[in-house]
């Protein structure tokens, strides 16, 4: 497939790092645009040196103020950083949380840093799709780190967060039972565990549970033993220290042949989320086909759900072969 | 496809109402066997009788409580009620919320209350597909009611809970703003509102707030203005006034022609899911083929992860056409 003209100089002026670019072919990604791939495909070829950290948590647990403290922590080592925020979205208007944004956006005057949030919910775009798209782009446009921010619920946001080279997932002091619980689940994708907020006076108990949990855990035992770091986005505490065991984990990951596994387990599910993506726009685009025919015997109670997809998929080849 | 007689007669058993026959459909439906679907696709047959009640809100909101307080209302009616709680599971140890269970199979004592949680994160079975058949297996065993529980965040859950005939959103007093902001995102999808733990003395704040939302929302206009209704676990509060308009919603789905438009709305997101879900399957029962190949140009950035899916699609057709 051949990149447009116009298209090819976007992507040359991504590679050259101009963020008005950057910016508009996030934007296109993010709407889906199929027009844009060939653009996308030729940006794929140029990803590879950035390192992209997930950073994940419950509601609450302080996951904005920590990805600011490390954006401007990495900046002190000169080093480019690109940060995405994913948003718990409207499944109708794609709302997004605006307090968090705009604190973000105070980064915003420094061109070393670079801001995008993503509220992915429609029908075209799926959202890790449209993410790991924009990681792509910020990481050919020279970004030496790209942090990808999730809150950590939800299948589609632990896909995105696991196609990440160093997993973060925050805990925080003086949530809820509930909250803790789901929190639980996310535990065991971390590479590193932070316990934010930890000025706090119940931080230590925080952490001592933390520790506790993690030992009990059933992780399977590797090399890596994922460390729990201790911050406060109020006094600063940790920060640094946090940015310096990324580093050692991405040391790690490169000497121990680990980053070529997650490469690979990143590209399968990408290809896979894309399929699922591309079967998606396929069915809205002939609604009023042979999907139409099948909504209906469905409905009528003819035919049950699943023989429905096995007849829709079977029709949506022999489209293809036409 | 024909139904075997083993599973006829489990079917047969399903429709008498037989707890323990529903329970061992609804694992096997749950564990994504594609042997139980001939028996699934009768079951659908006889489906469309129960109303079903999806029950969301963040966590720590109170969702729990509340769907205990309503299947003990709805028993003094007479009425059977389902309860099949989604938990946020861990997406590699499938662990659940053990509290919340424990508090629940309290209620298992009563013939005329069946529960079940779904812990689906699994390769094979997808959750909306999942909670959906066993939906149908509830519906099909001649439960009146059935409530599904999910915490609303994540695109899956909200499309369970889009996929039931009342969507009941849950909020509470005392939740950080983060969590605030995620509820915000699923307000819209609410048929009723539930301020639960509405004893606590900041409950009232959190009414007038979520009301002043309501009025500046852009939900579009229908002549169901959904309700606000204050609960209490601790006292009881509410509860049968929720049952109550839960009725009226019902009743107003009948009359106005919704009901029809939300089935069909219903019986697309289930196609459409469960044709991703088949696809799934088949990439996974393919890793050795084309699928492996086209992995390897993705890991060496000879081709991008979109132009890897279309392949793979094509290819999958193909494989299908032999």
């Amino acid at each position: 497939m051949s990149v447009p003209k116009p298209s090819l100089q976007l992507v040359a002026e991504v590679l050259e790092g101009q963020a008005r670019s950057l910016s508009r072919l996030i934007s296109r990604a993010e709407a889906g645009e199929v027009e844009c791939r060939p653009a996308l495909a030729e940006v794929y070829r140029h990803t590879g040196r950035a390192h992209v950290i997930g950073i994940t948590g419950v509601p609450g647990s302080g996951k904005s103020t920590l990805v600011r403290g490390l954006a401007l922590a990495a900046r002190k080592s000169e080093r480019k950083v690109g940060v995405i925020a994913i948003d718990p979205s409207s499944p109708y208007s794609g709302g997004a949380i605006l307090g968090d944004r705009i604190r973000m956006n105070e980064l915003n005057s420094d061109p070393g840093i670079f801001i995008r949030s993503m509220a992915t919910r429609g029908a075209l775009g799926g959202l890790a799709r449209a993410s790991l798209d924009a990681v792509d782009l910020m990481d050919a446009a020279g970004f030496d780190i790209v942090l990808l921010e999730t809150v950590g619920v939800g299948q589609d946001e632990v896909d995105v967060v696991q196609a990440t080279h160093t997993t973060v997932v925050v805990s925080a002091p003086g949530l809820g039972d509930d909250v803790q619980a789901i929190k639980a689940g996310i535990l065991e994708i971390a590479d590193i565990h932070v316990v934010s907020k930890c000025d706090r006076s119940d931080a230590n108990k925080t952490i001592t549970d933390l520790k506790m949990m993690l030992g009990l855990g059933l992780r399977e035992q590797t090399t890596w033993q994922p460390p729990v770091v201790p911050t406060s986005g109020e006094t600063g505490q940790g920060i640094e220290a946090l940015l310096t065991t990324i580093d050692e984990h991405r040391a790690y990951l490169q000497q121990s042949g680990e980053l070529a596994k997650r490469r690979r387990q990143t590209a399968e599910m990408r290809m896979l989320k894309t399929a699922e993506d591309i079967l998606r726009q396929r069915f809205v685009g002939r609604r009023d086909g042979v999907a139409a025919e099948l909504l209906e015997q469905v409905i009528a109670r003819d035919i049950d759900p699943y023989a429905a997809a096995q007849r829709l998929l079977a029709a949506l080849h022999e489209g293809e072969a036409k």
